[in-house]
């Protein structure tokens, strides 16, 4: 599945609107077209085009356009980069907390 | 350990920025103080401490200062967030793939 190197500043940046990780959700349950997606919004539907752009430059949604039907599902290059810096994070400061324990199990009793 | 409500939005903002996420990084490594945490970076300190004030505010780190050293550390709330975020995005498409490997199986041999 080729697609463009993801950008982690512009992922972080579309998450950080509500009605994009409404989208994003609402995607996560499969695909779907653009004008159903927008349906039960209360934005109209050229907001959600709007929106749906931010997505897919980031790479956290792609859609497809089939006849009159544009289709949007989730691309999961998006999600995964978060999710591995996230993870990156927390096994540094894991680690960070194992060593503590030891060396704390290791001070001599007084 | 009491902290105010951890907001999503803010949170995703403040991880889109790359100063603030290399800030985030160290903090990883655990607890500085602004000085030394500014000290290798490529801008000021007033800009360090501004990208501090944001992180704070979101509930992904906690400064306190005793006497005249003003020491930074992570504040798992707000990486907690995301983390739970992301991952009950993709426990909804993985619960959506098994299903259609599940109808796939199912669907009578020709």
């Amino acid at each position: 599945m080729p697609h463009r190197k993801v950008n982690i500043d512009r992922v972080f940046h579309a998450l950080g609107d509500p009605t994009r990780r409404a989208l994003v959700e609402r995607l996560s349950e499969g695909p779907i077209s653009v004008s159903r997606l927008a349906a039960p919004l209360a934005i109209t539907l050229a907001a959600v085009v709007q929106h749906l752009q931010v997505l897919e430059k980031s790479g956290l949604v792609r859609t497809e356009k089939v006849g009159r039907i544009r289709t949007c599902r989730i691309e999961t290059a998006g999600l995964s980069v978060v999710e591995q810096w996230i993870e990156n994070r927390r096994s540094t400061w894991e680690r960070r907390l194992d060593l503590l324990g030891v060396l704390l199990e290791e001070e001599p009793e007084k």
